[in-house]
């Protein structure tokens, strides 16, 4: 089928998704007809959707940005099905994937500096939009990325979102093998962070409330696993890290992670805390630190990451579930019982 | 006279200088005799001394460190007048300043890499040693600059505190004419990152809570003032600057100034405010920006500093005593009277 004879069937078939009706609602089948395939859009018959723990937080409306029906998604893996008639540089049938955001602006400085992910304007692919918990979605063709063949569809759908989270931030801030980075909270992003830092060179600590994950860390590449759970776990690890990446969105002992920083250090944040950081300036400025957020990655940084993630086999560890299987996979992540990420498939 | 000559003169005589005797207390005159001259120290006869806010922490004990008598001054020129006999590249006669440091292990990873103002062991230079304002003092060589010939000594002498805590950390995040810099707070250091800032060709915004600076904020260097005394002043900048210095020991609003950072942007703090600093995860996340502290300066940035300062003319405004009038100075300093530093100057 080629580019032209696609452009001339941009009927509109119904989608069928799993959506939460209203706020904090288990999801349900649902089905909606999508607006018409724009210039710039394809559409994609989704495979594979990952869940991140977004989702769950767009459900509960806790960002007070959701829209009901919400139909959850943004590690997305499928292949293009229909391509809007501006759409240069995709064909269908290629496989390609969709994270966090679907949509930029493009005129802004962030969007001509290639930071797309700054843009004010940036659409989230599950924001106002229906998501990847689906058959099919449509999106700026800008913001589907090609898979590189030797990555298996469902272990690089949770790279869309969990892993260019952690892998932007150590490309980004130039890490290498005289970099002692600390990962803190090994989950859905830490665990890949693990594998990352310890790809990229570095000395890697992991940083865990769970002592059970000690083993499992340091399959996952961390050089020294710390258990934070004893009083003092922490601070005993002072002036040890170049690099720390905070991938749990909980109120952490800012103070002791500071010290754990040595000279000129960076504290990462990518998990938000519900509460405000409280920090000490004095060891910021004695120690020339600085706290630093990341959010996601532009869309060079996300072929960056895929291309380093096929490169050295960097994959996250799944537990796959069937997408009428949705509500079971998030209750397990409610629970905090995934190791590490789900992994939603349509049959 | 020559070196070792010099060499054969280190007999120990009496230093006059102005001690605080205890804690709070009035500077009085007070004389002691040094240590004999170690062979990598050169002894100074000091011509100015600056005097900067940390001397007045000092006084006070605020940062538990202070011994008593205490002589403080930490922004020194004077010409050589001993020299140990180890040191090499140095000359009696020859016209020098003395900052915050005055010595440092060089051994430590932070000396190797020519960050000595982070070496944990760096020495101060009027913490647990008697400072300048005196007669004559004694440091490590290394830790003594040279002073380009075109700067007048009493315009030199604040250079070596304030200067370089703000002009080191404006060159070593690379600001440049596609900067958009504001300078938070116009006292002893703001009024030279307003010169700095300009000089580099940012674009700079001055922040005051003083609406009577805003005419010489923009004389020093600034395009633009913002008064922050109305409620919403600082909220309706928001988006406006790519680097923040914060030079004020303040309880700022903190979460008002991290919206004035435009995505990418950083905060970098000077002046340590009393409080922890409270901050919302979130924004430093969605903009990737960040809060950094700097401490003064290495001395590769020091001589910097001091090359750039006399090569573009950058002044500190001062207002000069002579020292025994050290204590009417320091007053004027307590009242926030000074505009904007002043120097105490031996006859």
């Amino acid at each position: 089928m080629s580019n032209s004879e696609v452009e001339n069937t941009t009927k509109q078939e119904k989608i069928s998704a799993y959506a939460a009706i209203g706020v904090g609602q288990a999801l349900q089948s649902y089905e909606y007809i999508p607006k018409e395939l724009g210039s710039l859009e394809i559409e994609i018959a989704i495979s594979h959707c990952g869940i991140c723990h977004s989702d769950l937080h767009l459900i509960k409306n806790d960002w007070s940005v959701s829209l009901y029906p919400l139909v959850p998604g943004h590690e997305i893996i499928g292949t293009v099905a229909r391509i809007g008639s501006a759409v240069g540089n995709l064909r269908v049938g290629q496989r390609v994937g969709v994270g966090w955001f679907a949509g930029a602006c493009f005129e802004c400085e962030m969007c001509r500096l290639g930071e797309e992910n700054l843009c004010a304007a940036a659409q989230a692919t599950c924001v106002g939009r229906e998501g990847g918990y689906a058959t099919r979605v449509r999106v700026d063709f800008r913001f589907a990325f090609l898979i590189p063949d030797s990555l298996p569809s469902e272990y690089a759908a949770p790279l869309l979102c969990a892993g260019i989270t952690v892998f932007a931030p150590l490309h980004r801030h130039g890490l290498n093998k005289a970099t002692r980075l600390g990962v803190v909270g090994i989950g859905g992003l830490g665990h890949l962070a693990l594998q990352y830092g310890h790809t990229m060179g570095c000395h890697v600590t992991a940083f865990s409330s769970s002592a059970a994950k000690a083993e499992e860390a340091k399959r996952l590449g961390a050089d020294e696993f710390v258990d934070t759970s004893p009083k003092g776990a922490v601070a005993g690890r002072a002036n040890t890290c170049d690099f720390l990446l905070s991938t749990v969105p909980a109120d952490l002992p800012w103070g002791d992670y500071v010290n754990v920083l040595r000279p000129n250090g960076r504290l990462c944040i990518v998990g938000a805390p519900a509460n405000d950081l409280k920090l000490s300036a004095f060891p910021l400025i004695v120690g020339q630190k600085s706290v630093v957020g990341s959010t996601v990655g532009s869309n060079s940084e996300m072929r960056q990451m895929l291309a380093f993630s096929a490169q050295h086999n960097v994959r996250p560890q799944i537990e796959m579930f069937s997408m009428p299987e949705v509500n079971q996979a998030l209750e397990r992540l409610r629970q905090n019982q995934l190791r590490y990420r789900a992994v939603l498939a349509n049959q």
